[in-house]
């Protein structure tokens, strides 16, 4: 197995086979630039770029590492990406000394994670959220329109999508204000205006755009994947009460807009490739344009955990996996694109909460308490219906290789009060 | 009444009481750079900038001229837009020698509409569409759920959204694609795929945001008008059989994300004051946080010609006006941000379909063929039911004022057969 001559522990997220891309700021001063992450360190790209050590490759001396978001460097395609990560991976291996051995470049260029901040990696033009778990879309009609409802006409020959909103993306770690807004309760003759009683999270995962496509000219499913440049862990909060009043005819607006929040590490596509399966079986045959060759899924392991203020430790609430979802990221870009729409490098597509068949699986607190008649117990005594004030959730993901995983980190959040 | 030494005829659209802001190039070379249209011409800003002109101001020597986007000046808030527009009309007003005599100045920063090549103005972040108009809502209510469900119960307690697509809004004269999608038939079993057959036009008003408010902290409906830097035509091009099939439970998407057509002229909000006038009135009256103090539209004309290939000009389809839309803008943004959701600026808000109560104010082809019911006879003899490949459609609009107008130019665009 390949090593790094960096020590990484078998549960580290960040082995060498791995290698997510992010955006940091040293704590010591220095402006924003690309680095990578590689056990309890960062490799930093700008300074590995001064010293000459891409000189074999398309990105050499160009500054792509030297800006504040991966924007550029998603732009330039999977041929360079890959080049640029098996020098990354060359440089980090144990048999090689360029790094290892000379210490004055080691030191300028690997720094403890401890001592950077992270940032959004990518300046998002467009965010697209999908709705492509059948489990979650079932169990929310249920909940919304009743089980003759459940699943609209249109579920199973499309990736139902809409669009979300761009400018109210965080980075993990922000803490999220509860939203105020209009609600109806099921007792109230007219709406009313206050805090959200119903406040939710959405286990997701989101894609990053490389290339992207011209407006007017589609990306095949074939051709889909090229264009997909790493994942992400992502969290659409989520106020059910105004998202019920709110949501018909024109799809989800404020229940959605207040906070997504986004995971910082980008985890490349070609580190997934050895978890590579297949996904549910679609039944009906899709379309010729979504029609998908070979597996078109990860095996990614997802859980969330809760940690209230009364609890002295995050408790595990739910554990899905990437590999239930019903429709393939590359039927959702095809799908996406198909009546021309143009994707833009730094644009962010989400699956959708990922929740499976069984009940510990789903992705959101409504289905888990399933809308208040099964509230969910945790270990110190406590019961979670909604979100309350405090609260912190934080979701993790990886896919489990042979001694080694390859980690998504976290993405996190805690619940602040309603604004005054 | 003021008047430039310009000359500006009466039906003009750009007198010295209007100054719209747009982005252009010089064919004969040169960065995109910030002007003015007063009559048929363009005052290049960053020459006059250049030459000191805007010295008592604040945005004297800063380069937010010199940009490709309005963005950068948008951002800086009413106090300096109201500033530097003074400054525009008195360097404009007949009696002020400094533009008028100075020949060496006046070719210089004067140029003809024709020898610029308009860009599209913004950078849009953004871009959320309403869905403000009574009569239009409840058209498309009978139209696609039959009149008992018409209006959905919270239409008219909030003024419902969605978010659109930024990448694909493009500057009025650009081609737009026949989008290809599923769409369901009523005489089929299942989907197909195919161009679209019903493609649509949406006649709309769009404002861009000039400030915006930090993420969490709303804007209340007395300080929204202060966040709009101005106003411009939008047409919300649409698939309605796509959109039929699509559109539950998460709203458009492919329906609506192909293209959207933007004019290119910015008019500001000030010019806009002596047409400020009362919407309808609101019955029930809304939630407090939706309480608009004093006049909160403006009367503006709209209308919308379609020119077809046999067709030796343009003929008009529709004659609708701004003040029919129940939802102010101020209450719009006002609820866009009520539970925390971030405007930036250069984001695009826009009205939804303007439709009146009589049939020619109808605001889309589905409401004035009344989606085939009653075709829509054109003077040549041909009928339209939906959009045929060639169409032109232009719309425009105007505030009458006495022996000038304050006009917003046009946004057009052609049909192209769809992609092969």
């Amino acid at each position: 197995m390949k090593r790094s001559f960096i020590e990484v522990g078998s549960e580290s997220h960040f082995p060498i086979q791995n290698l997510p891309y992010g955006v940091f700021r040293p704590r010591s001063g220095g402006t924003p630039r690309i680095g990578v992450a590689i056990g309890d360190f960062v490799l930093d790209l700008a300074v590995v770029d001064d010293a000459g050590h891409f000189s074999g490759t398309a990105v050499a001396g160009k500054g792509v590492f030297h800006q504040s978001s991966l924007n550029a460097f998603m732009a330039l395609g999977r041929t360079i990406w890959r080049d640029v990560r098996a020098q990354i991976q060359h440089l980090l291996s144990e048999d090689e000394p360029t790094l290892r051995d000379i210490t004055t470049l080691r030191n300028a260029a690997l720094l403890h994670q401890s001592d950077v901040e992270l940032l959004l990696p990518v300046q998002i033009g467009d965010y697209t959220d999908f709705y492509a778990s059948k489990e979650h879309a079932t169990n929310v009609g249920i909940m919304f329109r009743g089980k003759e409802n459940a699943l609209m006409p249109n579920w199973t020959h499309l990736p139902v999508g809409y669009h979300g909103r761009a400018s109210s993306i965080v980075l993990s770690g922000t803490d999220v204000r509860r939203p105020q807004g209009q609600m109806k309760p099921a007792d109230a003759t007219a709406p009313l205006f206050g805090p959200c009683r119903q406040l939710d999270f959405e286990l997701e995962m989101g894609w990053l755009i490389g290339p992207g496509n011209k407006l007017g000219q589609p990306i095949s499913v074939e051709h889909a994947e090229e264009h997909i440049f790493g994942l992400v862990l992502v969290n659409d909060w989520s106020a059910r009460d105004i998202q019920a009043w709110e949501y018909q005819p024109l799809g989800p607006f404020l229940a959605k807009n207040f906070t997504t929040s986004m995971s910082p590490w980008v985890i490349p596509l070609e580190a997934l490739e050895p978890f590579r399966t297949d996904g549910p079986k679609q039944d009906p045959e899709p379309l010729p344009y979504l029609r998908m060759p070979g597996a078109g899924t990860f095996d990614i392991h997802l859980e969330v955990y809760l940690q209230g203020e009364g609890m002295e430790m995050a408790q595990r609430i739910s554990a899905s996996n990437f590999r239930y979802l019903y429709w393939s990221m590359a039927q959702q870009i095809a799908h996406h694109t198909v009546g021309g729409c143009n994707l833009r490098p730094g644009d962010l597509l989400a699956s959708g909460t990922i929740s499976g068949s069984e009940k510990e699986t789903r992705g959101s607190l409504m289905e888990l308490a399933w809308r208040g008649a099964e509230p969910l117990h945790l270990e110190n005594g406590e019961q979670r219906v909604w979100l309350e004030d405090g609260d912190q959730v934080t979701m993790t993901g990886w896919c489990q290789g042979e001694g080694y995983r390859i980690g998504f980190g976290e993405v996190t959040g805690r619940v602040l009060p309603a604004f005054e």
